[in-house]
């Protein structure tokens, strides 16, 4: 079959199934030699993130966890070990690894415990970037529980409230929540204005940057893509907005969103600061991220269905809540990822072409099966 | 001692000591009727709200709370009861009290909790007004661990992304950290993306409302302070915006945040839902306001000194880090209220003459001692 008649879309796409993009990321990773029983859950963790429409952080990362890969900065069969165990918390040391499979493995903790004893909490350090955060925290939700999940992250691009320079990550933060009628409430949120992500896709389109998102040295923003890109990849001075944009719409809230973030995922856990790294790696050549996750027993608060049954109202409400403009309805946080999801179960995920030929280039040179191709 | 020459200062206000300020709150307690062992611990939170700068959320709360003890809403000889517990739990029911009591018993209950366990959480049912969400946090980070409070509201003054009309309240949420060397990180914050002390701090000085601080029923940001007010006080249209205050500038993680808030100190804990109750009172003719609090121990994840090492070595980069305006330097959460608090431990509180002239009509009202003029 040829993927360029085939699947191709007008914007330069092609359409796979999240069977064949799991195939795919599973080929890659069993030829760099990643331990068997990491493949799965990190194969399940990513497959989700495309399905529920977070494209940057799922197959698309292939490229960059390669790279990373190449610069020793992985270790693909590490030990995984508990280093500290309550009734109540864990902490996890992944041994240099890619996180999604150890995040699934702390969340499961969390999880565990908050159902023995109404709360549970786990830790990791020394691990790798680990996706897309909602998909920890939704993992609670879909147990019964309140999920928390966030991350710190190895690369400073988010400037503090007055700075000249970037600090902090996009530090996400991930909260899920489980009603019965409606789907769980999952907000998964950068804790910057926006992501990396969302000004690479304005470049991409020509578009310029809306004011407030990314800053120069001078505190001015910046409008010209390309050069908002040099802020992010290239210069230290400037960076992304945190939450709320400027001082005087309260950016310090973001600011102090991320500070939290980085005391929960870093400081706790003892993974190390992105703002005193600045990006480099540690003694073992890695960049120690941390990350941080808790489930709530709503059982152990409320009687037997009353707390979802009260989100349930709560969804209700604000769905029924009357728009500004009837064209657009007021969503609830996870609303966008699930309409993402119930489409792409059918019809497949969207990949661009870009990214589908970086992908055969790099199963070409470490010898993994190239499968995309085959729908 | 004659208050209008003595204490007055140029903008209208006199200066008190933070004892007389304790001992005028007290008086009205007292008066109102307030069950001896809840007097202390409600001085002492509404004093040190005060003290931190927080204007809006102590002593000056009292003229509010006596319309609500006139309305019926406030008990003040409750029976205060934990209804649920376990080794990481706790739920209290507190019988209509005032908020700041039982919010002290529940934030020490998760305190002991996480001292033992790793981590505790509380939650309170059936309560009033706490004042200052970080007071709560902050007497975590004082014993040494992270700590999480916040509680929703029973007035709807926030509107979603995208809504026309106000659903939350400002929802506040607030997280204090220890450090060694450094005073304790406190990040405490409307979810909103400006408080409603804010705009009438506005409206007080003649200033015009910023945009993206307040929408109309049509999404228009207002400038007119006295409208603005219109929209919090008086019509269910329009609101604050989420903080990111504009869709373009992700109002929708405000907007989440607040929905959190709600999930936490709301459905978790049996709350009502402001969007559900439209500020009516329940079958009790209460409100049934819920808080969250939350704290974890450093020292199950970390080896003893190292969690607040790291901090301080965060708050150090951060307060170094160059700012655009040298005139402007780099903040940490929590700088403006201790700050304030070291200004006010030695100068005194200043109250506007306004609000001491409202306290003296309440204190002959209800028959209570009035010392504001004592100094």
């Amino acid at each position: 079959m040829d993927v360029a008649t085939s699947n191709k879309t007008s914007e330069g796409r092609i359409v796979v199934s999240a069977e064949t993009v799991g195939r795919q990321i599973e080929a890659l990773f069993r030829a760099w030699g990643m331990a068997e029983e990491l493949i799965g859950p990190t194969v399940e963790a990513m497959v989700e993130t495309d399905l529920r429409g977070i494209d940057s952080h799922g197959l698309a990362m292939m490229l960059r966890y390669y790279e990373l890969l190449h610069d020793g900065v992985l270790n693909m069969t590490p030990e995984i070990k508990v280093v500290r165990e309550t009734p109540v918390m864990a902490l996890i040391d992944a041994d240099g690894s890619l996180g999604h499979a150890v995040s699934v493995r702390a969340m499961d903790l969390a999880i565990t415990k908050a159902r023995e004893m109404g709360i549970g909490g786990a830790g990791v350090r020394d691990s790798n970037h680990f996706g897309a955060a909602g998909v920890y925290a939704l993992r609670a939700a879909r147990t019964g529980l309140i999920g928390l999940s966030t991350t710190n992250a190895w690369t400073r691009t988010v400037a503090p409230t007055r700075a000249r320079i970037g600090v902090f990550g996009t530090n996400p933060v991930a909260i899920a929540a489980p009603a019965r009628r409606n789907r769980p409430f999952v907000l998964d949120m950068a804790t910057s204005t926006v992501s990396v992500g969302k000004v690479n896709v304005r470049w991409l389109n020509d578009q310029p940057i809306p004011e407030g998102w990314i800053l120069d040295e001078e505190g001015g923003s910046i409008s010209d893509a390309a050069r908002a890109r040099e802020y992010i990849y290239k210069r230290e001075e400037g960076g992304l907005t945190p939450l709320g944009g400027t001082a005087g719409l309260s950016s310090y809230k973001g600011y102090g969103l991320a500070a939290l973030v980085e005391i929960l995922a870093g400081t706790l856990v003892g993974g190390t600061f992105t703002g005193i790294s600045r990006g480099e790696r540690n003694e073992k050549g890695r960049f120690n991220i941390g990350h941080f996750f808790m489930a709530i027993d709503p059982g152990a608060f409320r009687e037997s269905g009353a707390f979802e049954a009260d989100l349930d109202e709560m969804i209700d409400v604000l769905h029924g809540t009357e728009p500004v403009d009837p064209s657009e309805p007021v969503l609830v946080a996870g609303d966008p990822e699930w309409a993402h999801m119930a489409e792409r179960e059918v019809n497949g995920i969207p990949i661009p072409e870009r990214l589908v030929e970086g992908l055969r280039v790099i199963a070409e040179d470490c010898g993994a099966e190239f499968v995309l191709d085959q729908g």
